[in-house]
C-alpha cells in the first residue's frame, strides 16, 4: 500500500492508504491525479488537495445542493460554477422541476476524466437534455449573463488558489447577485473555520458576500476528507431566509432519497458553534 | 518536527507535527504520552490515542457539559466517570448551582500528569470543596452507589477498548439508570459514525442504552482530532427529552461564556445526517 498525504495545515497531515494511482495529469489549469483505495474508494485530487472520494462526496453534495432546494422549491434555472466532477449536477437534475442547468467548469479533463473513473458522480450528467456544459471560466461566464438569469448559483470551487481564486471576489458575488432573480440563492464552497488558513478565507469570503447579498448565512457539515472535517457552504439571497422560509412539505414531497441531508438537519446546519459565529462577525 | 501518527482505520491515518515529547510512562493500565506541538498545544495520548488537546478541548467538554444543563438547570450532583483530564469536571464546576461533583478515574496518573502538563483542562479541579475525587473502577463505583444518587452523569471515557471497555457494557448502563434520579440525564462518549470500527461501537452503545432509558438520544459535533472530525454523545434519560425541555432562559441565566456550545447548536446538534440515524436504527 502507497498512501496519499495532505498536509493540513504545516503542523498536521492526513493520509490516505491507495492500491494504485490510476491517472496522473498536467492539464492547462492544474495537477489532476486519480487513485483507487479500499477505504475511500475512488478518489481524486487537484493540485495535491482532496476533492471527491467515493465513501464522502455524497455529504458534500447533498449540502451543496438541496438546502436551496427546500428553501425554494420552484427553482427551474440553477446555475453551477465549477463542480467538475459531476457530483452537484447529479444531484440538481434529480429535481424533476429543474429545467435548465448550465455548468460551467475551467477544466473540461477534470469532468472528463471523472466520467471514466468516476461514474458515481458523473455518469449521465452530460446526457440529460436539460444540460448545458460549457467549459470555460466562471467569472467570465457570469460577467456575460444576462440579468436575473437564474434562481440558483451554486459555486462548487477549489480553494481560492489558482483557478479557484477568481470565485472567492467581490467581483464574483457581485455578479452572482445581479444574473440572480428576486428570488435568487447563491450557495458557494465558504472553506473551514478550524486551521487558520481556512478560517482567514471563510471570514473574507462572508465579509465580501454580506456586503452585496441581504441574506448572507453560513451551514455546517461534516466532510471528513477535507481539512479539519469542519466545512462550510455559504447562503445568500436577495429575499428568502433559510430557516424562515423553508418549506419542509414541499420538499418532502419531491420524494427524493437523500443519504447525508434531511429537513431537520438543515435547520442544525445553520446553528453554528459560538466560535465559528464570533469569528465570521469579526472585523478585519 | 517529529511526528505523532494515529491509523484512524487500517487505511486512513492522522499526524500531527510536535516538537517534543515531554512525558512518556505505562501506567497500571494504559501507556501515557504528553507531546507539545505548535499547532495543537500540548496534547496527550492513551495507548496511542488522541485524548486532549489545547486547540479544540472546549469543543469535546462544552458538548459533554452543557447540554444536559440546558435540559435541566437544577442540576445539583454530578457523577463523571473517566475524565482524567479534568475538563469535564472543569465545566460542571463552572456551575455554581452544582453543590456535589463525583469523579472517578481509574488511572490517577493521567490526573496527576494534566495537572502538571495541562492546567487547562486540570487546574483548579482537585481544590474545588465540591469535588470528590476517587481513583477507582468507573463500573465498581456506580456498583456500590445509592439508588437515585446523581442528577447527571457523565461518561467521559476512552473507546470501549482496555480501561474503556467496561463502560460500554449493559450492566454499566443498568447501574447508571438505577443511580440517577427520576430527572437523571446520562450523557456518555458515543463515538463516531464514519469509520467502521467506531460505527459499531456507536450502534452496539446505542442499542444498549435505548432498552433501558425510555429517552435515549444521539448529538453530534466537530472535533477534528478524533477519527473523521464527526463525534457523537449520547443523551439518555428517564424523563427529559434534549429538545422538548431544553430550558434557553434558564440556560442563559447561568451567564456562561462558551466557545462551542449555544443553544440554538444544541438544537442543531441532534439534527442528525441520515446515515447516521438509520445506522443507529438498524437492527443487528
Amino acid at each position: 500500500m502507497k498512501w496519499y498525504t495532505e498536509q493540513w495545515s504545516d503542523n498536521c497531515k492526513f493520509s490516505i492508504g491507495y492500491n494504485e494511482e490510476i491517472h496522473s495529469e498536467q492539464s492547462p489549469f492544474q495537477k489532476i491525479d486519480f487513485y483507487k483505495s479500499e477505504e475511500f474508494g475512488t478518489f481524486f485530487t487537484l493540485d495535491g488537495l482532496m476533492m471527491v472520494n467515493e465513501k464522502d462526496e455524497f455529504v458534500y453534495h447533498d449540502m451543496i445542493t438541496h438546502p436551496a432546494f427546500a428553501t425554494n422549491p420552484d427553482i427551474k434555472k440553477v446555475l453551477i460554477i465549477g463542480g467538475g466532477d459531476g457530483g452537484t449536477a447529479r444531484e440538481v437534475l434529480r429535481y424533476e422541476s429543474v429545467e435548465k442547468v448550465v455548468m460551467v467548469e475551467i477544466d473540461e479533463l477534470v469532468f472528463r476524466l471523472s466520467q471514466k473513473y468516476l461514474p458515481i458522480t458523473a455518469a449521465g450528467v452530460e446526457e440529460d437534455p436539460r444540460m448545458e456544459m460549457i467549459f470555460d471560466d466562471g467569472l467570465a461566464y457570469v460577467q456575460n449573463a444576462a440579468d436575473q438569469s437564474f434562481d440558483l448559483i451554486l459555486v462548487d470551487s477549489t480553494d481560492p488558489i489558482s483557478v479557484g481564486e477568481g470565485l472567492f471576489t467581490t467581483a464574483f458575488y457581485k455578479e452572482c447577485y445581479r444574473v440572480l432573480n428576486e428570488k435568487g440563492i447563491l450557495i458557494n464552497q465558504h472553506e473551514s473555520p478550524y486551521f487558520a488558513e481556512y478560517a482567514e478565507n471563510m471570514r473574507k469570503a462572508h465579509k465580501k458576500i454580506k456586503g452585496i447579498f441581504p441574506i448572507a448565512s453560513v451551514y455546517q457539515f461534516h466532510m471528513p476528507t477535507y481539512p479539519s472535517g469542519h466545512w462550510l457552504f455559504g447562503f445568500a439571497s436577495k429575499a428568502l431566509h433559510p430557516i424562515k422560509d423553508i418549506q419542509v412539505d414541499a420538499w418532502d414531497k419531491f420524494g427524493l432519497k437523500t443519504k447525508y441531508y434531511n429537513t431537520d438537519l438543515h435547520v442544525g446546519a445553520f446553528a453554528l458553534p459560538t466560535f465559528v459565529k464570533e469569528s465570521l462577525d469579526r472585523d478585519e
